[in-house]
């Protein structure tokens, strides 16, 4: 097995908050070691795509990206976004390279496909979805990648795609060459025992115990397909998965940060 | 010295127009050996401002870059136009990885100094803005650098910069671990001795016979900085520098391309 590799997910209400962008950016500068960041969009995309009079669509409550939001998506995930947190991390010392799945071939999703629902312009991931050998590449190079949630199909065709899903790829796809840790931020402590106390953090949870937090109501709503997610990952090689505060990035190599999710 | 390394720009008329893009795009991965391409702005950055109520502001006809201008330029440049030429070189085969100066540290600009003017989040490039190590990482790891006109400051600034310029300091700093060629592209098929015919292109130039053309007005109004500029760049190590039609870029390696202009 080759040296740790760690892959961090930030989400939307991060990115949309400029000083506690700083500060996780100057945290995740300073972990050791290899690492990928993985961000969301954020709400600038939705602001510029109503500046410019396009409309999200949503059918039976799901959102569709046709041409005209894929291109205001590529524009701020691709574009705006994801060069101010590079030349962030460049500022705090980290040198960050900031991909789409199109750069380098790293990531290539499918369009998915149309069954009920026609989602337009998004791309799934498939199980040879990553290119191992382009991200060593950039590993190897020194580089720190940071992956905007755009990924293309090979044949010219730009893809939105989900972040978390693209973080979870990484990670599995990683863990062939890797020992893969996946950290997913989010503005919680990690999973609570009690939602009402902040510090209620459930330190660990073993894959076996994960039903029953379910059953308890411990565990719910939105929560439960991150930590499916999650699980599926740790099945699939990854070596821990942990989910914390973005703001706590820096208690992750003191091992005090979240919630680690243990495999069977 | 060290092998070929052809560097490419194209300008906004070729962004703008998507069939002669997809066919330059073509022609440009078919180049063998190492090459980077340089990537103008074209007019789709004027539409977005515009859309979202930023006007374009102009102090003594020189264009400013204020903060809002900035982030438009950033999606366009670096997020919508630079994904979509990477995607497209990724279909014809090409490994192209989409840069702006932030990304890997490539290349770190200074903020204009406000003078007479204040040009706003405008990036003037230095003797020592282009990180050759940096880039010189992405070509042996068989990447095609493909790079928008936006660079940083290295304190966590983007900053808008000339695309012209940067393909000239690309090919100045690289000429000292690569035998670089500069290759401008735009709409003739290089300096024509008859305007009205453009079939009459100057084969190639001298530095010596450049005033000359200058005087007799062969060589006139926008075509003099840039062949100044193309000079320059020759004075400072690039092997030649060539002009020429985007369209005919397959004719470069067969020795058919433009105008080569040739130091002294």
């Amino acid at each position: 097995m080759g040296s740790v590799l760690n892959i961090i997910k930030i989400g939307g209400n991060v990115i949309d908050d400029e000083e506690q962008l700083q500060s996780f950016l100057e945290k995740f500068a300073a972990l050791q070691g290899k690492k990928i960041l993985v961000h969301g969009g954020g709400k600038i995309a939705t602001r510029v795509a109503s500046g410019l009079g396009i409309e999200a669509k949503m059918v039976n409550g799901r959102r569709i990206t046709d041409e005209a939001m894929l291109d205001v998506v590529t524009m701020v995930y691709a574009g705006l976004t994801n060069k101010k947190v590079v030349s962030s991390l460049q500022k705090f010392g980290c040198d960050a390279v900031g991909l789409s799945g199109a750069d380098g071939n790293t990531i290539k999703a499918v369009k998915r496909p149309v069954k009920e629902i026609d989602y337009g312009y998004v791309g799934d991931i498939l199980v040879d979805s990553v290119n191992l050998l382009s991200i060593k590449k950039f590993l190897e190079a020194g580089f720190t990648p940071v992956f905007s949630a755009i990924t293309h199909n090979g044949l010219g065709q730009l893809l939105n795609t989900n972040a978390d899903t693209i973080a979870s790829a990484l990670a599995v796809s990683l863990s062939k060459i890797f020992e893969t840790r996946l950290i997913y931020c989010f503005e919680k402590n990690g999973v609570l025992r009690d939602v009402e106390d902040p510090n209620s953090v459930i330190k660990s949870i073993h894959a076996d115990e994960f039903q029953q937090l379910v059953d308890s109501g411990t565990i719910y709503e939105g929560m439960i397909p991150k930590l499916e997610n999650a699980f599926h990952a740790i099945g699939k090689g990854v070596k821990n998965v942990y989910i914390g505060n973005a703001l706590n990035l820096h208690l992750y190599q003191q091992g005090e940060f979240g919630t680690c999710l243990l495999g069977k």
